[in-house]
C-alpha cells in the first residue's frame, strides 16, 4: 500500500509516527500547504518509506490527483481540516485511489429553521457521490478517526455481539486533560471544535429521522472511566449521528461532548462577537477570517503534549435489550493517557487517539480483512478484527457494564 | 475659537452636531484617518463654519501640527482612540493650540506585580510634560468627556458645595440600553472597553496611594436612577481615579462600571483566547491585531442608535461628612435617554453623552469663564458654571440624596 498523506499537522504527524511501526505501508508520501512542515514530518519518522512531496493546496483536486499519480499512491489519507474534504474526495476518485478521512463534508444549517430542521447534513455531499465510487469499484472509508471512527466500530460491535435491539447509541466524549502554563489551551483544532460545537447539533430518532436543536442542548453529567470522572456533556453536531443509522438499527443516536462549562462559555462568547465566522472581515484594509484569527491567537495543540497531563476518553453508551432478552446498558470506550502517548510516540493523547484508528483501518484494508466499494462508514465493516488489531497496537479498549 | 476636530467616528460626529447649535465656534475643521468620513461628518452638520480637512494620520504629530497652522486653529479637539493621545498632545503643544481630550495617555501594567502595583499610569505621560505646557502658557484640558469629564466636575462640585470632608469618590456608570436585532452589540468602542476593563483596575487611597487589583474586582450592585435600576458594577481602570486626587481631597477614589454579567463573561473569554491583544498575529501570511479583528466583527456602535432603546447613566457616588457636620452620601448623575438623543441630535445616547461635555467646556473657555495653563483635569475648574451651561444645553444633571 502506497499512501499519500495530505496534512502534516498534529493528527497527520501522529499518523506517520504510528504507521512507521507497521510493515503494511510500502510508502507514505507526506504533503501539506506548508512544505517545510511536510518535510519535517517525513524526516521525524526516520524511515526510508516516508518521504515528502512538499507543498500542496488541499483545495486543488487536480494538483492532489497529480501527486497520487506521480507517487503511484493507491490511498489518499486526508488529515487536513474538513473544509478540504470535497476536493480531496474528488481527487481520490479521479486518481483511482482509496480515500480515508476522519471528518466528513461540512453541513449547512437549514435556512429558515436551523435549530429544529437539518439543512445540508455532514457527509451529504460525499454520500451524494456514492454511486460514482461504486461504479468505479473504489472505496471511500469516511469518518475513520476516533470519533467518528472507533465510536462507529463500537456501534457495529454492540449490534452484532451485545444487543438484540438498541434503544440509543450515545457517543460520549470526555477528558481530564490540563495544559500547564496556559490559561486556555484547547487540546484539539479550535477550527474544528468551533465547527462542531456552534453548528446546530443533530439528533436521530427512528420514525422521526434527523432533527436539530440549539447549540449546547440537553446537558448531562456523564461519569467517564479510568479516573476521569463526571464531566458535563452537551449535544454537538457530529458525524456518528449521520453514519450509524445507515448501518445499525437504533431508536435514537446522539453525540455529546464533555466540553466543560468554561469551554462552553468561551465558545458562546466567540459566537456572540462573531469570531466563529469563517467569511472574511476587513481589518484596516486586510481581509482575514475571524476563525483563523482565533486559531492564530491560541497555541498549536499538537505542540502542547509535553505540557499536558491527564487522559482523554472516546466511547459509546449503548442502551437496549441484551442478547439474553433483558435490559442492558454498556459503555464501550477507549482511553489514552497523555503521559503514555508522549512517552511511546511523542504525540499528545488527543491527536494520537485520532490518528491510530485510520492506521488500523488501512492495515485491515491492506491485508484484505476489510474490503468494499462505495462510500462506507466504519460500521459497514466487521468490528472484531478492528478491535483486536487496535489492542495489538498496544492501545486496548474497554467495556463498562451498566453504562 | 477655531477648532481642529481630529476623529469623525461616533463621538466626533456627535461633537460636531452639538457644537453646531452654539455660536462660540468660529470654525470647526474635521479630519479623520478616513477622509470620506471626515467630509461626511462636516457636511452632515449643514453649517458653513464646519469644513473638512480630509484624511490625516493621528499618529503623525507633524502632520497634525501642520493642519493646525494651515487652518489657523487655536484648539485641537481629540476624538480618536487613546492610542493617539500622545502624538496629538504633542501636535497641540507644538502648534500653540489648546488641547482637549476625553481619554488620557495609556497605562502599562507593572512588570512583576500587575494586579497589586501600578506601572505607568493613565495620563502619566501627559502629566510628565505639564511643565512645558505651563512654560508655554498653554492649556491641555485632559479627560473632558463624560467619564472622565463630567464625573470629575461632580467631584469638584461635591467638595466645594456639599461636603466638608469626603470619604470616597466612587464613579458609578450603568445603563439599561438594548440593541434590537443583535445578540451582542456594545454601545461604545470595543477597543476602548477592552482596554478599560482588562487592564488592572486602579484604586486610590489616602496614605496608601495608587494600587491595582485583578480585573473585575469588588463586584457591587448599584441602583441607578430614572428607572435604570440595579446593575452589577466592578472595578475598572479609569482616568478619574488618577485625576481626582490631584485636586480634590478624598479618602478613597474608585471607578466601577456596570458591565453586566454577560459582558464580563465575553471580555473574560476574549482575554482567555488572547483576542484582546493589540500586538499583531500572523494569519495565513497577513499581520493583524486581534483586538482590531474583534472590533471589525462587531457593528459600529455609532450606527446602532436607531436600534437602541433605554438610558445611560454617568455619575459620582460621594460619601463623607456634609457641610452641616453630619454623615452624608449623594449620587450626582447625568442620564441620557437614547430616544431623546436620537430625536434631538440623531446620535445615540452614549456617544452624545460623551461629546456634549467637551462642547460645554470649550464654550466656557471661549467666553473666558474657565481659563488656565498647564495640564489640568476638569476638577481644576469651577464646577458651577459647567453644570449650569450643561443644563442650558437641554441636558440637566441630577442629585440623589442618600447615595
Amino acid at each position: 500500500m502506497r499512501i499519500l498523506l495530505v496534512g502534516a499537522g498534529g493528527v497527520g504527524s501522529a499518523f506517520a509516527a504510528i504507521a512507521a511501526r507497521r510493515s503494511f505501508p510500502e510508502a507514505v508520501v507526506v504533503t501539506d500547504y506548508d512544505g517545510d512542515r511536510a518535510r519535517a514530518t517525513a524526516e521525524a519518522v526516520g524511515d526510508a518509506r516516508f518521504t515528502s512531496a512538499g507543498s500542496v493546496d488541499a483545495g486543488d483536486a487536480d494538483a492532489v490527483a497529480a501527486l497520487l499519480a506521480e507517487h503511484r499512491c493507491d490511498v489518499l489519507m486526508n488529515a487536513v481540516d474538513p473544509r478540504f474534504v470535497m476536493p480531496l474526495f474528488r481527487a481520490a476518485l479521479a486518481g483511482g485511489a482509496t480515500y480515508v478521512d476522519m471528518a466528513m463534508s461540512l453541513s449547512r444549517p437549514h435556512p429558515e429553521n436551523p435549530y429544529a430542521e437539518t439543512g445540508v447534513k455532514l457527509g451529504d455531499e460525499q454520500f451524494a457521490m456514492a454511486g460514482e465510487w461504486e461504479a468505479a469499484g473504489q472505496l471511500a472509508l469516511v469518518g475513520m478517526g476516533v470519533e467518528p471512527g472507533l465510536s462507529d466500530v463500537f456501534a457495529r460491535y454492540a449490534a452484532d455481539h451485545l444487543f438484540s435491539s438498541i434503544d440509543e447509541l450515545g457517543v460520549r466524549d470526555g477528558a481530564n486533560l490540563e495544559v500547564a502554563g496556559y490559561d486556555f489551551a484547547p487540546s484539539f483544532s479550535i477550527w474544528t471544535t468551533i465547527e462542531e460545537c456552534l453548528n446546530p447539533p443533530v439528533v436521530y430518532e427512528a420514525g422521526r429521522g434527523f432533527f436539530t436543536t440549539p447549540p449546547f442542548s440537553e446537558p448531562e453529567v456523564f461519569d467517564f472511566p479510568e479516573g476521569i470522572g463526571p464531566v458535563e456533556c452537551v449535544n454537538v453536531e457530529h458525524e456518528e449521528v449521520l453514519l450509524m443509522p445507515r448501518w445499525v438499527d437504533a431508536g435514537r443516536v446522539t453525540f455529546k461532548y464533555g466540553l466543560g462549562t468554561e469551554f462552553i462559555d468561551v465558545l458562546k462568547a466567540l459566537h456572540k462577537v462573531g469570531l466563529d465566522r469563517t467569511d472574511p472581515v476587513t481589518v484596516k484594509g486586510v481581509q482575514v477570517s475571524p476563525r483563523d484569527v482565533v486559531a492564530a491567537c491560541l497555541p498549536d495543540p499538537a505542540r502542547l503534549g509535553d505540557r499536558m497531563s491527564g487522559k482523554t476518553c472516546a466511547g459509546l453508551w449503548v442502551t437496549g435489550t441484551g442478547t439474553d432478552g433483558g435490559p442492558r446498558q454498556v459503555y464501550l470506550y477507549h482511553v489514552v493517557d497523555n503521559e503514555w502517548s508522549m512517552r511511546e510516540y511523542g504525540h499528545q493523547a488527543v491527536v494520537w487517539q485520532t490518528a491510530v484508528n485510520p492506521v488500523v483501518a488501512l492495515e485491515l484494508l491492506a491485508e484484505g480483512t476489510w474490503s468494499g466499494s462505495g462510500v462506507l462508514g466504519p460500521e459497514a465493516f466487521d468490528a472484531v478484527p478492528f478491535l483486536e488489531l487496535l489492542t495489538a497496537y498496544g492501545s486496548p479498549w474497554g467495556m463498562r457494564e451498566g453504562g
